[in-house]
């Protein structure tokens, strides 16, 4: 069974598409909403984070760990790797970093959190080509809000993404779990001849699995937790998954 | 002693009114930085960690409480009273609403975060006048990027304040911490004939102690707690307090 957490309900639109590939398979999805956003506080803080979440994840019956947010992928898979051996655990950075090898671009942009972005994990794991980081620290409260076509986001993304434009990218990792929702218009201020890459997208058709694999049929069932609810849980929830659920809460 | 809490860096300005009255007295302040914003979160999580918070400002010799977050003033401070009686426990919406009704208004703006607009507790505590009340959930990471200045800010600033000038408020509560760093800014967008009504300013006018009572000079101590080091602790402390501080971490 899948154990799949973020910071928040990001890492929804990871388990549409999990559900979409494994449809035999039983899901528990952790939203950690009392530490939301992971993208501004400490390593230290989001490895702690990241080792409740693991630990509840498996204790709940997951038999596999999906880390949907970026963040927690950039500042804590390693970690958990090593807290947790003998436990699949996949994150969202490993996946895309294989693909960039592939593409054997020359520059290729990465737009993420701040501390994804200070992590300077793709700098880290890639050598072959040129990386143009890029922090965007608005974006999420600004998609939190709906504000996805408004002009001032616009304005705001095309202030973010001038430095990638100016030194040519030719590839863009969209590094966070709320970006994809506004992909549009991201293609809109960069144009399309900028290759976007959607890790969640990439880390999904990654697994090797098959539905009867590893995922026992007995064990098929969908929860979702959270460690706080937050104001606007149910229109969030709508916008990630696309559908309002039913939540629990654990405090951890 | 004062024991100040806030859910971040914002609360650093109360200690810096503070400072200027009390010039004997000492300080222990405690930003959440590890639930940082408040804004957003449940009326159940914010009553914990403000309980939490509170706690330990006793454990650590404060004799006097001093909410400096107006999300856990407008949902907490009633809770704290009655968990911690006989403990003076002071918040910013308290005197605030003492000065509107002195003020004798027909119309009064209240600008917050999504939690303490939707607290209602102006609505709540004023009959005399009518209230605009407006959630400005994008502000608080604006100023914190230090986006002060910038045309989005205002194309934002416009859009959440044009209610207010619409329905001719003649007085606007800025009922967030970070607010107050952005008070030029709302006056060129409203314009000068609105009163801008600073409730830490208005909270630190109304304590009656004078210096040598109820604080002794014993411990005339001033210290910096965070539950989390933020990324940008260092510029944010600057910002809130105008010199750099030494914060030590609590977990909790």
């Amino acid at each position: 069974m899948f154990g799949i957490f973020d910071s928040g309900v990001g890492g929804l639109s990871v388990v549409t598409l999990l559900k979409k590939r494994f449809t035999e398979a039983g899901f528990i999805y952790l939203g950690d909403t009392a530490h939301f956003p992971y993208g501004d506080k400490s390593k230290e803080s989001i490895q702690d984070y990241a080792y409740k979440n693991t630990r509840f994840l498996l204790n709940q019956g997951a038999t596999i760990i999906i880390i949907a947010c970026h963040t927690a992928s950039a500042l804590a898979a390693d970690y958990l790797r090593k807290e947790f051996q003998g436990i699949p655990i996949y994150d969202v950075i490993t996946p895309t970093v294989k693909e960039v090898l592939r593409l054997n671009l020359d520059r290729i942009g990465v737009i993420g959190t701040r501390a994804t972005i200070q992590s300077g994990i793709y700098e880290k794991k890639i050598n072959s080509c040129a990386i143009i980081s890029q922090p965007c620290p608005l974006l999420v409260s600004l998609i939190e809000e709906g504000w996805v076509d408004r002009p001032e986001t616009f304005s705001i993304l095309k202030h973010y993404l001038a430095p990638l434009k100016k030194q040519e990218a030719e590839g863009l990792i969209l590094s966070c779990t709320h970006y994809s929702l506004i992909r549009k218009q991201i293609e809109k201020v960069l144009g399309l001849q900028i290759k976007l890459i959607d890790p969640a997208k990439i880390l999904v058709d990654s697994l090797t699995f098959n539905n009867d694999q590893l995922i026992g049929k007995q064990n098929k069932k969908e929860e979702f937790w959270v460690t706080d609810f937050p104001l606007r849980f149910q229109e969030l929830s709508k916008i990630f998954l696309g559908k309002e659920i039913i939540a629990r809460n654990v405090e951890q």
